[in-house]
């Protein structure tokens, strides 16, 4: 049996809380898995005086104290890609401390230079957390699916807008109603711009990316568009054509480089990721020759996500080398970006027109001059004079092409509002 | 950078084969990721001169050979629970070298054993290969769902049975039918007992509980039963009740120790087990607090095997110090199994009996007098003398008192073959 590991907590909200409760009720079965003790010998967190439900001892209120204390491993769970957490990674690292986090925005920001650094100094940076909860995703990409070139990651990362797609499904109410809903529950922040915006599932993808193909996070080389502008009209309509509105991040190789993108996709009501209902997280990993491969679970909340935390622990208390992507930071090149046109899809597309004469001939002129040809199409309500919905599925067809047409459909004077475009992905 | 690893693969099977192709072709990326080669030093098959597609160097025709070579790890690739595959791999252990294998039959009946030896001489047995393909359940069970306890464990471990259920279910045929067409297509053995009598599912689940539960594996302590009595008829009707028909391994903790079974099983059209097709594999882990999580694809095959394979490889090579099972192999306790009649369910039931008047009475008396009620009911077919066929649903009851009922049903002259019951699976 080794010297113990000294676990030092950054950091006490429902994630820190559940790491040290699970340390302290597992604590056999965990030193029987690492082959020596776990122990928590320090924790900080804004407020000393909160009740928590649970013993702790060594509190400071200034998380770098931790940094600087005998700690063998900092566990950083204060979140934002700047500010006290870098502070706090970079000192640990620098001080000789492993480093555990759920830190998405500061990985994704600073990921190649946090690694290099902790390389460089023989200790361990591991996220599992970070990304899908309790799915062993970060550990599969960086240790199980290698053999073989990864083609391309698709995941459902953000449960909060997963819920709230999956709530305007079951009850037809609008975006906003279901927000202030689940921010009721406690389900979404009260600042909800970095999840429906589709800003934290692209920190997640960012990750993702870099663990499948070999190169640095990088947040610029990707297009991401959130789920504000979904309404139960889109859900219901892709509901006839048998799909499902998911807010999807996905990263793919193409010939010309790495395609990345956070959107809201059409997914076929049979697929996995259709089937990813709630607040769960679900991704897809195209494994190349070896096939595609399917990871789905809670991807957040306290006993997941703990879950993930000690994982990580575990493993540097046995003494784990894994480069924190897979490879050595070095190595790792800058990713480049396949131009906005490589991919091809059929796409959904929504009008919401005056049912006047001549309407559909319109639209249909601007698609056909931009190159658009429509697989099918649904009209509903007859109305004369008054707003009705007309939803079309085309071929495939690249992105700039639709853009290029809606734009033209967009100024008519029949046209009520901005017309709206979901691709549908092939799997 | 350090030493190169040395490999001997015993077998060149289609794994083997596989794995010394993608060797050859991924050598830079494997090196990056391992931080030193990864090089083949010897290579043992029945047949020296058959034709492979591939260089190898080195080769031997004796498998023990490789146990003696100056090889760093064997791979065991021959297969089968005694013999030269356990003398080899005691063998190599005993000399010192690490072991990858894809051997479940194996480690189900000596895997304690075996697991002792390598971590007596603080060497690595890996055997990722061994369950679902290129699923990386092992590595999950082993590493990542370790923070609470698993409750259980339910998996679609065999793609031959999937294959044969999913093909039964497209085109109507009947088990027989469909095994011949699977075994003139090589996705079934000329031999299919192991696959569909449900041993192999046997083999995998002993090692996915004993990594979920911290026990020996222990395959004693299993009920087991196969797919070759399930009917087209079967399947139809499932799928009326909103089910499908999928062989389960499933091991799971219960007040009074653990179930461990392998049996065809009813699972809701919805879940995601019930979407696994074809020759894929699939696996649900009940993390207890942490939630349920799913894993699925390609279970068997050149690519999503030797993936697993050199996943393994490439840990050894970073110097893994993972106990075999995930604990220490001296602590693995005893398997107390649960008592057969623990596990509550509601069953299908299917009779072929004669049409004649009375017949129904007489198998609702003796489910009646067993303390077997039921839920939902269907006749099907009405032609006075002619065989039909009553399919009931039950409530939940113990699969005990629905034997006993089926046994006096059975007695009955009205009743022309062995009535059929299958488990619901509540996930």
């Amino acid at each position: 049996m080794g010297a113990p590991l000294k676990i030092a907590i950054a950091g006490l909200g429902t994630v820190g809380g559940g790491v040290v409760k699970v340390l302290a009720a597992q604590g056999a079965e965990l030193r029987a898995r690492a082959g020596r003790d776990l122990i928590v010998v320090g924790v900080s967190a804004r407020d000393a005086k909160k009740a928590r439900g649970f013993q702790v001892e060594n509190f400071v209120t200034d998380p770098l104290a931790l940094a600087n204390s005998d700690a063998d491993v900092v566990v950083e769970l204060i979140g934002g890609d700047e500010g006290v957490a870098r502070k706090l990674v970079e000192t640990a690292l620098a001080n000789g401390k492993h480093v555990v986090t759920a830190n998405k925005a500061l990985l994704a920001k600073h990921g190649k230079q946090l690694a290099a650094l902790a390389e460089q100094k023989n200790l361990q940076l591991k996220f599992e957390a970070a990304v899908a909860g309790g799915i062993p995703i970060v550990k599969t990409l960086r240790e199980s699916l290698i053999a073989y070139e990864v083609q391309a990651v698709k995941g459902i990362l953000n449960g909060t807008c997963n819920y709230i797609l999956t709530e305007m499904e079951a009850s037809g109410a609008s975006f906003a109603e279901v927000l202030k809903e689940a921010q009721a529950l406690g389900y979404a922040e009260a600042d909800p711009t970095l999840d429906v915006g589709g800003g934290d599932t692209a920190h997640k993808l960012a990750l993702l990316s870099s663990l499948a193909f070999g190169v640095a996070p990088d947040l610029s080389a990707m297009t991401v568009e959130g789920i504000q502008h979904i309404t139960p009209a889109d859900i219901h309509f892709a509901s006839e054509f048998g799909f499902r509105i998911k807010l999807l991040g996905v990263a793919r190789r193409t010939p010309s480089g790495i395609d990345q993108k956070v959107h809201p996709a059409m997914v076929r009501a049979r697929s996995p990721l259709a089937n990813v209902d709630g607040a769960a997280n679900g991704v897809l990993v195209d494994a190349g020759r070896a096939g595609p491969f399917f990871f789905s679970g809670r991807g957040a909340g306290e006993a997941p996500t703990a879950s993930a935390v000690v994982a990580d622990l575990v493993e540097i208390a046995r003494g784990s080398h894994t480069p924190v992507f897979g490879r050595p930071a070095t190595g790792l090149g800058a990713l480049k970006p396949a131009p906005a046109d490589a991919a091809l899809s059929p796409w959904y597309l929504r009008f919401e027109v005056l049912d006047l004469p001549g309407v559909l001939a319109e639209i249909a002129g601007h698609l056909s001059q931009s190159g658009v040809s429509i697989e099918s199409m649904i009209q509903r309500g007859r109305d004369l004079g008054a707003p009705v919905a007309i939803v079309m599925i085309t071929h495939e067809t690249q992105q700039s092409a639709v853009e290029r047409a809606l734009k033209g459909i967009a100024a008519s004077d029949k046209v009520r509002s901005r017309p709206c475009m979901i691709p549908m992905e092939a799997a």
